[in-house]
C-alpha cells in the first residue's frame, strides 16, 4: 500500500524521513479516475509538469528518475526576514544545480509570497526572485524538475507566475456521491454497506442533490467526526457534509 | 459551581492562574439554549473546533482530554515588533508541539494581526505566519487543537483566515426579554421578582419591543451601574439598556 | 468656586500641579443644563464612562473615589517615535494597575493616533496598542477608569474605537443667545446688561438669527478681543462672534 | 520709509538681521486700501491673528508689544529627516516659553510638511507635531502668538490645520489697473505719468480689461524686465505683464 | 551551422563561456521571413537598436564592429538590493566606457524593475537608475550599443522607457502551420514526412485552424514531451500544442 | 561656428570641459525662427529665465554676465541615496551663492525626483528640497540665474513645480518639410540637392502631409542610419524618418 512505498522512495529522495511521513501521513486515496489521470500525467511527462497540490506531486516524483528532491514551503520560513527567504530560496536552486538531476516543489507558492487578497499585498522581492529562480536554465547538461502548488490559480495568473511554469494539473473536489461513497468504502467509514447507503441518502434528503464540491480533506475530518457520536455515525455524517457543502456555496 | 470547577481545572490545564482567573472573572451565565449547544458541540468535537469568543472556549476545553492550554492574546505583545510577535507565535507553536495533546487559544485575531477597517490595514508578516502555523501539522503522533475567537467574522473571511479553520461557532448576543430576564435572575439584579417584572414592563415601553440584541458584557454593566441609583434601580436598568438597544441599532 | 475647588482636587490627584492649572486655567462655566447633566452623569457612572473633552472630564473625576489621575495627552509626545509612544502607553497603564483605584485620560485620541483626514492617515501600531490598553481587563481587585476625549467622534467610530467605550458623552457648542448672554454675564464682557443687550440685539441683526453654534473657547477669545477695542465692545463682539458664526457654517 | 522702520524693529525681534533682511528687501507698497486694513487689524489682534503670507506679517509684528520672534522656515530644515525636523520645532516652541511674550512665524507651512498635490503626500509626523504645538497651551502666564503663513489655504482646511488658528488674514493679489498704477508710481516703474498711461493703455488693449490679478512678486518682476529694454519700458512692460495675466488664467 | 558561429563569436566578445552557452543553446531556428529580417535589421543598425528577447539578440550582434559584449539579467542579481542592483548597473555602464565600442545588453527589463502587474509595483530606484544609464552619452569618441529585452512591451511604453530606445524589433510566434512544420523538420520531430502531415492534420482537426500563436520555446518544449510517448509521438504532439493553443488564447 | 564660440565660453563658465563638451557635442542647428527666438529672448532675459531642454540652454548663458555655471543632473546621482541627493543639491546652491552671480542649471527636472508616471511615484524628499532651493533668496546682494529642464511640463505643473519658475520656453520639434530641409542641408545628409528633393517627395509620399513632429535629436539618428546604407541613402532616410513619425503619433 501507499505508505509502504512511501517508504522505499524515502531513501531515494534524500529528504528528512519525518518531513516527507507528515506530508504524506494520509495516504493517497483514488477515488476518481481523474486521480488516476493526473499520476499517469505526472509520471509520463515528469520533466516538463509543474502543477499543483502538495499530497499528489510526491507521488508523481515517485517514479521519476530524478534521485533527488527538496521541498520548498513557507512552513520552514516562518519569521524569515525577505531577504532571508529570498537566500534561502537562491540556496535551494543553487544546490539543486549540483546535482544531475533534480525536483525542486515550491509548496504553496502563495503563503510563500505571502499574498493576501486584501489590498492585495505579497512580497514583490521574494515574488520577483521566485520568478527568476523558476526561469533561470540549469547549468548544462544539469536538469531540474519545478513543482509548484497552489490553491490560488488565479493569484498566479494575475502575477504573471502562472505563465512560467510549462504545464498545469488540476487537483479535483470529491464532487459527486459516487467518488464519495468510494472514499467511505476506503477508510471503512461505517460498518457496513447498509450504512453507507443510509448516510448518503440523508444527505441527498439534506442537499436535496448528488453534487459534493468538498475537498477530500473535509471529507475525511467529517468521518472522523462522525466516528465520536456512537451508534448515530451515519446520521451525524450526513449532517456534518451537508454543512460542508452549504458553507463551500456561501 | 462555576468558579470551584474552573479552579480544578486550572491545575489541569497548566497555564498561570491569574492569566485564567482574569479572563474568566465573571462565570458563564446559561442564558440561552443556544449557549448549551456551543458547550454541547465543543465538548463533543474538540479536536475540530477552532471557534470564536473568549469565554466560552474556556468552558469547552474543560472537559477535553487535552492537558495543556497556551492563551496568545494582544494583551501580552502590545509594544512588540512584528518580527518579535511572529517569534512569539512561533515559540508558543513549537512548544505546544512537545507535549503529545495540547491546545493554543489565538484570542481576538484581529487584534493580533493589527486590523483596522480604515485602509484597511493590518500586519501581512503576522497574518501570514499566523495562516501556516494554523495550517501546519503537528508532527506525528502529537494533536493540537487550535481554537481562534474574533469579534470581526467577515474580517477572517476576506483574508482567507476563515477557511483555515475545519469548524465555527458563533457566540449569541442577549436576544430576548426571556433571556435578559433569565440572566437578570441570576446575577440578582433586583430585590424581588416584581421588581424584574417592573423594569422589563418599562424597557418594553420605551423600545416598544421584546428584541434586545445586546451583548452580555454590556448588560452586566448596566446591572451594575442600576445598582448604584438605590430606591431607583428598576427604572435607572431600563433606561440604560433602553440606551445600549439604540446605540447598538445607529 | 471652581478654581477653589481644583486646587482642594490637585492634592488629591496625585498629578503634577502645573499640568492641570494649564489644562483647566479658564474655569468651567455653567453655561446650559445639558452641561450639569454631563457632570451629574460624570459623578453617578464614574466607574462606567469613558467620554470625551479635555475640561469637563476634570470636573467629572473631582468627586469620584478615584485617588490617582493620570493624564496622556500629545503634548508629552511630540517628537516620540511610534514604538515609544506605544512603551508610554504601555508604561501608563502598567501603573495604573498598581494602586487600587485610578483614571487614565486619554485626551485628544485622534492626536495620539496622528490622524490626518486625507488618506486618511494615522498610526496604527498606536491605535492598536491603544485598542488592546483599552480592553485590558486591570488584574483583579483593582479597577481603572478610563476617559477619552475626541473632537472627531465619526473617526474613532470608523477605527472602531468608540465601541471599545462603554459610554459617551457629547460636549455641547453655545447654541443659542440665551447661553450665550449667561456665558457674558458670568465673565462680565459688558459694563452692563444694557451693553449686553446692545451688542446681542447687533449680533441678531447680523446673523438674521438666534443661533449660535460656535464653542465656548471662540467666545472666550471674542471677548477678549472686543475688550481691546475700548468705548467699542459691545459692536465689537457682535461683529467678530458673527464671523465665527459665518465661520462655523462654511 | 518701510527699509528704516524696519531697522528699528530688528533689534527688538532679536532675529538675526540678515534672516529678515533678505525675507523683507522688498518694502511693503501700500497698493490697495485691503492691505491697510490688513495691517490695522493685525496691529489691533495681535495676541489672535494666526495668518499668512511672508511679507504682511512681520509688518504686523512689529508695533505689537511681543519683543522675540523666531522665524520658522522651510529654508532652514533642507536634508533634515522627519525627526530632526520635529525636534527642530519643538525645540523652537520650547525656547519660545522662556520669555514671556513670544511671536513664532511658521512661514509656508505646505513646505514644513512636504505638501504635494499628487498623491497627495506630506509629512503625517511633521503635521501631527505642528498640530500638537500649535494648540498647546504655553505655561501660564506665558503668552505665544503664533503666525502662520501659507499659499494653499485649502489645503490647511482639509488637513484639519485651518481651524487650529483663530484668525485668518488673505492677502490680495493686484486686481486693478489702478493698484498697479499706484505700484508702478511707487517703484518709478517709467520716466513720465504719460509713459505709465501709454502702458496701462497698451495693456487694456491686449486683455481688452481692466482686471489684473497677478501677485506683485510679478509684477515687480515684469518692471525689471521692462527696464532692460531701453526705449521700449512702456510696451515691453505691457507685453510682460499680458503674459503674466494670461498664465494666471491657464 | 549556429554552435559553430557561435563559438567563433564567444572570443571576440569577451564574455564568460558559460553563460553564453546558457543562454543560447538551442540554436536559432530560422522560422519565419520575419526572424531574418530581424537579423539583416539588426546587423544593419546595430549601432541604432536597442531592441527585445534575449535569443535574437546574440545573433546581431555577431557580425557588429563591437569587440566586447556585457549581458545584464536577473539572473545575476537574485538577493540584491535596490541600491545593490543600482551599483551593479553603474558598474556595467562605467566598465563599458572604458573601452571604444561596447555592447551592453540589458535581458528581460521587467524583472530587472522588479515588475509586477498587481498594483503595479515596481522598483522606482532601480528604474530611474536605468532610465540615466540608458540616457547618458558615453564620453566622447567612446560608442555604446544598449541593447534590451522584454516580453511586456506595453509596460515599458507606461514606463516612459520604451521612448528611450531608439528602435524596436518584435521577436515573433510560430503562427502558421507552414512555420511549425519548418521548425519540426529542422529539429526532426518525427521520424518522417509522413508523420508531419499526419501530426498536423491532426492538430488542425483538433483546432480547426492553421493558427499557431504559441511561442518557440513552447513548441520545442511539445517536442520533447511528444517523443517520450514512443510508437504515438504524432498524436500527442497535436494533442500538446493543441492544449497550448487553447491556453494562450484563455 | 558653434563650437569655437562654445569653447570662448567654457573657460568663463568655470565648469569642467569635459562635461560640456558631452552636453554640447553636436552644435545647436538654427532649424526655425522659433529656436532664434528663444536664443535672443534668452539673452534678453537672463536674469529672470528659467526654463526647459538641455542644449538651449547652454547657448542662452553664454552671452550672459554670469561668470560662474553649476550643471546638476541625474546623471552625477546615480545610486544616491534620498538623502544623498539632497545634500548635493543644497551644497550647489550653497556654493552658487558664494560668488556674485551665478547660473544653476538643472537638468532634466522630473529624472532627479525620480519621476515616473505609473502610480505616480516620485521622491517627494528631494522635490520638496529642490522647491524651497529654487525659492529661496541668495543673500544680498548676491544673484542667481536657475535654468530647469524637462520633458514633462504637464508633470512640473501637477507638481506645483511650474509655479515656481518666472518664466517658461518650449522648444520645438522639427515641425515642417522646410525645417527638415534646413537641418538636411546643415549636416549635408545627402550628396546633392537633388538627393534632397528626391528624399523628402518619398517621404511626403509615405506620410501623405508635410508635417514631421519628431525631435531634432531622432532627426539626426536617421541621418547616421541612412548614411550606413550606401548607394540608397536618400530612400532609407524617408523610410526611417517614416517610421519615427508614426511613431510618434501611436
Ligand atoms: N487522495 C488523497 N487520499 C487521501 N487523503 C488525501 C488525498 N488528498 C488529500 N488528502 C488529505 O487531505 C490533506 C490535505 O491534502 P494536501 O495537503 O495535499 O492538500 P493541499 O491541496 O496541498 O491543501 P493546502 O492548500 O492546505 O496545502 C492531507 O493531509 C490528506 O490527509
Ligand atoms: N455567558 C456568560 N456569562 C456571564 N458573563 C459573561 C458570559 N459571557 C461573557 N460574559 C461577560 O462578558 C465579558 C466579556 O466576555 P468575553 O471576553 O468572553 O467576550 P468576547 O466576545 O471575547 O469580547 P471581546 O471581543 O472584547 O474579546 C466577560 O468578562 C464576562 O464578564
Ligand atoms: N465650561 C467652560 N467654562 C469656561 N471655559 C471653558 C469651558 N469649556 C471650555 N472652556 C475654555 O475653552 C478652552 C478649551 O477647552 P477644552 O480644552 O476643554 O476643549 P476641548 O474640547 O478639549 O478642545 P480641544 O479639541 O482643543 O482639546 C479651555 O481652555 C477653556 O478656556
Ligand atoms: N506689499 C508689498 N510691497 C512690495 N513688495 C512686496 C509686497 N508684498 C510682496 N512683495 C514682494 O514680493 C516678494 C514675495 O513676497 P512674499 O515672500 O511676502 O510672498 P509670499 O506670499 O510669502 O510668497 P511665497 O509663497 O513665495 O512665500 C517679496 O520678496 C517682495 O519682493
Ligand atoms: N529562433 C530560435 N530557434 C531555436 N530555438 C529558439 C529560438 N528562439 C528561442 N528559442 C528557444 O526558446 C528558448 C527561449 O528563448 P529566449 O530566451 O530567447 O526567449 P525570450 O523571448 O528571451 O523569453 P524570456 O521572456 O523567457 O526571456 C531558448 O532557450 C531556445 O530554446
Ligand atoms: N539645435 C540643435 N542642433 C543640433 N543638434 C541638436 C539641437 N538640439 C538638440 N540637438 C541634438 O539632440 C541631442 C539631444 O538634445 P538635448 O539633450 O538638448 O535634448 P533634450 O531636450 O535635453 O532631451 P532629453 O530629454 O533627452 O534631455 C543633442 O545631443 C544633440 O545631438
Ligand atoms: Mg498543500
Ligand atoms: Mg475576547
Ligand atoms: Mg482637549
Ligand atoms: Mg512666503
Ligand atoms: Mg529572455
Ligand atoms: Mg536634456
Amino acid at each position: 500500500d501507499f505508505m509502504h512505498a512511501l517508504e522505499e522512495v524515502k531513501a531515494a529522495f534524500g529528504v528528512s524521513e519525518e518531513e516527507l511521513e507528515t506530508a504524506m501521513a494520509a495516504g493517497i486515496l483514488h477515488f476518481s479516475p481523474y486521480i488516476e489521470n493526473i499520476l499517469k500525467d505526472g509520471r509520463l511527462f515528469v520533466d516538463l509538469v509543474r502543477t499543483s497540490a502538495t499530497t499528489s506531486l510526491l507521488s508523481i516524483s515517485k517514479d521519476s528518475n530524478f534521485p533527488f528532491i527538496k521541498l520548498v514551503s513557507a512552513e520552514n520560513m516562518v519569521g524569515f526576514s525577505e531577504m532571508a527567504k529570498i537566500q534561502y530560496l537562491n540556496k535551494v536552486f543553487s544546490d539543486a544545480y549540483k546535482s544531475p538531476q533534480n525536483i525542486v516543489v515550491i509548496d504553496n507558492i502563495e503563503r510563500i509570497i505571502e499574498w493576501v487578497p486584501i489590498g492585495p499585498r505579497f512580497s514583490n522581492p521574494v515574488l520577483q526572485a521566485l520568478m527568476v529562480l523558476l526561469t533561470k536554465q540549469p547549468p548544462a547538461p544539469r536538469r531540474l524538475l519545478i513543482i509548484g502548488t497552489t490553491s490560488q490559480r488565479s493569484v498566479l495568473k494575475q502575477l504573471d507566475l502562472q505563465a512560467i511554469f510549462n504545464r498545469e494539473l488540476a487537483v479535483p473536489n470529491v464532487n459527486t456521491h459516487a467518488e464519495l461513497a468510494s472514499i467511505l468504502r476506503e477508510v471503512q467509514a461505517f460498518d457496513s454497506e447498509n450504512g453507507l447507503v443510509q448516510s448518503l441518502n440523508e444527505l441527498r434528503d439534506i442537499t436535496g442533490t448528488d453534487q459534493v464540491g468538498v475537498g477530500i480533506k473535509k471529507v475525511l475530518l467529517a468521518v472522523g467526526e462522525a466516528k465520536q457520536e456512537v451508534g448515530n455515525v451515519e446520521s451525524r455524517f450526513a449532517e456534518v457534509i451537508a454543512q460542508q457543502i452549504a458553507a463551500s456555496r456561501d
